[in-house]
């Protein structure tokens, strides 16, 4: 199988939400095939495939039939279990990331090691096999911390702040006796995110880097450049480029990062994918992550990564806003710098990421303030 | 029915090539769903659409189907028959652009009186209602001109130069006798277009000019901004404008000029619909002409229409370069400042458009350059 895959290859994607559903769009662009699995009849990735495959993740046959349409295949998310590649490995099907940069990004204990092992510093954390660990642990940390379910966290889920050992007995126990890490808590300035693509040839390009504000652990805004000193930026830059290096990444990828007041930065974690930070790259960036992502997964080099405005933002658009009703739509004519981005999503609930706005301008507070502003027009 | 429709309304599309396929991805993004009419089974618009219905452009049934399920319609051609408009008419879908817009723009002595009643120059024409016409106009028009049909025609298609009464009647007799219009030969120094989206508030927005270089009847290369004079420039931006509101137009338009070497400039042909040239918008614009397309039809006000680069260009993709087997898609990845675009076409035929490249630089000339060279990598 050649590295390269031409115009006219079928991509495959696992995950059918807005981050497929972009994949998609920016594959078909190319002249690309693409065929999405995903188990809801509807999801946003399907509405745009050229073939929906409507099953659940880990169903033999689904799995069966998209091997044998790609020449490719990638995916949204990281929890891919390791048996459903196998399907495509033994097809000699292009599985960008790979296996092991899934593996270690899949599994908080592998990540945080191996970031360890690059000399790259991360928050001080301890692994938990058993609840024997939790004392140590915590005395280690200073007598508190955030444990976090190894797997399968997303938007805060499978986290929990503990202040005492009963707390982290209890909520070790409610995440059901799973292994966990413990990270300390890092007293930060800032919270900042490195969009990064790295190609077959291990050519990596990485973005001015972003600065995320949360709300309720699920990102809330993004604004390009982040108000960082420029050493800042550029150690999470290059630590981003090592850690791609090191996992010997093909694709797009996304890592967190805290910045302490000293300006000093961690490293929080690593998304294997697109990210919902880069989403200001659909609008503001010479090459969205999105379509970063599908020429490295299909074999091209990367491209130039740069913003085109001086500053951009971008803002969630939650489920929480459709409680009330009908968002209101027309509101958001008055302001035509404000762009905005739905999912095709029919159902809303809260929390659940429905669209995004974006905005350029001139400094990093104008844009801000305009995709809040018609958020704030948006939802009243 | 509002003016303005919500996201989650359905927008319709006469004409599912590589313009209703821009239009669809366009539309879903902003969280719209689409339908498409086109009477090929993988229509390039098809491939993506929410809907495709596959039939004739004429086909009664079809229509009432397309006009039951949206709220908009829009359509990728001029020349859409009037009677094909009634079911939209009739169940009150709002049609944008308009039906006078569409029947003035599908004929062109229609089209040229109404350009010429804003007090806009076009090259000297003479409109031919029958055979009895052409001495006469041939004579005033100093015995030379391109005889063009009045309906139907593209591409350079049903257009003819002739030198001679014999050579008129002979190309006339060809086009059927069918109504046309004979233009004097206009010695221009340049093509240009202006693109341009007028919103349903009569808000008008131009892009900067563009610089159109033709092969065979067929645009080659865009470069922009156009190398024209200011005064020159601002003439077209001026005159597009004009024309658009005098057409009550509400969507993307783009009209043709040439410049004159001493910096006037007349109108060719205006195309009520995003444009070939505009294409670069998909790279190098604040927004694309198929956003603001869709924008405008949908009750949306024009957006920002500036070009996000110093220069930008644009390089047709015909299927000529299919036809000694399948292009080099390999060489383009060492230019990966040049951005592949396709369309999903199966079957590659000499004149018929594939895709594009598209390239941003800090001049037109590097831009151009970067394109050229990557086609002709492409094709050998």
């Amino acid at each position: 199988m050649s590295s390269f895959l031409p115009p006219g290859s079928t991509l495959g994607i696992l995950g059918g939400g807005q981050l497929g559903r972009y994949m998609a769009i920016a594959a078909q662009q190319r002249g690309y095939r693409v065929a999405v699995l995903d188990p809801e009849p509807d999801a946003p990735a399907h509405q745009v495939a050229h073939r929906a495959i409507t099953a659940p993740y880990d169903d033999p046959e689904a799995l069966e039939q998209l091997a044998s349409l790609c020449q490719a295949v990638t995916f949204e998310f990281e929890n891919v279990p390791a048996a459903s590649l196998e399907p495509f490995a033994r097809r000699g099907v292009a599985i960008r990331p790979g296996p092991r940069a899934l593996a270690v990004c899949q599994d908080r204990i592998a990540e945080k090691t191996l970031v360890g092992s690059c000399g790259i510093e991360t928050a001080p954390w301890r692994p938990i096999r058993s609840g024997n660990d939790l004392g140590p642990a915590l005395a280690a940390l200073g007598g508190s911390g955030i444990l976090k379910t190894a797997r399968s966290g997303y938007d805060g889920k499978g986290q929990a702040r503990v202040e005492s050992l009963a707390a982290a007995r209890e909520a070790h126990a409610r995440f059901g006796s799973v292994d966990c890490v413990l990270e300390g808590i890092v007293p930060f300035a800032l919270e900042c995110s490195v969009l990064a693509a790295r190609d077959i040839h291990g050519v990596c390009a990485t973005h001015p880097v972003c600065e995320n504000a949360h709300s309720r652990h699920i990102l809330d805004v993004t604004i390009c450049p982040a108000r960082v000193g420029e050493a800042s930026a550029a150690a999470m830059r290059e630590r981003t480029a090592r850690i791609a290096e090191e996992l010997g990444y093909v694709g797009h990828l996304a890592v967190e990062f805290f910045v302490l007041p000293d300006g000093a930065v961690v490293v929080n974690e690593i998304a294997p994918r697109p990210h919902n930070s880069g989403h200001l790259t659909l609008d503001a960036a010479d090459n969205s992550q999105f379509e970063q992502h599908v020429r490295c997964v299909l074999g091209w080099p990367v491209a130039p990564y740069g913003q085109t405005a001086p500053a951009a933002a971008m803002a969630n658009l939650l489920g929480d806003g459709w409680m009330a009703g009908e968002p209101r739509w027309e509101a958001l004519t008055g302001i035509p710098e404000v762009r905005l981005h739905l999912y095709g999503k029919a159902q809303a609930r809260p929390g659940r990421k429905m669209g995004h706005l974006t905005a350029t301008a001139e400094s990093v507070e104008r844009a801000e303030t305009l995709v809040r502003s018609a958020r704030q027009a948006l939802f009243g």
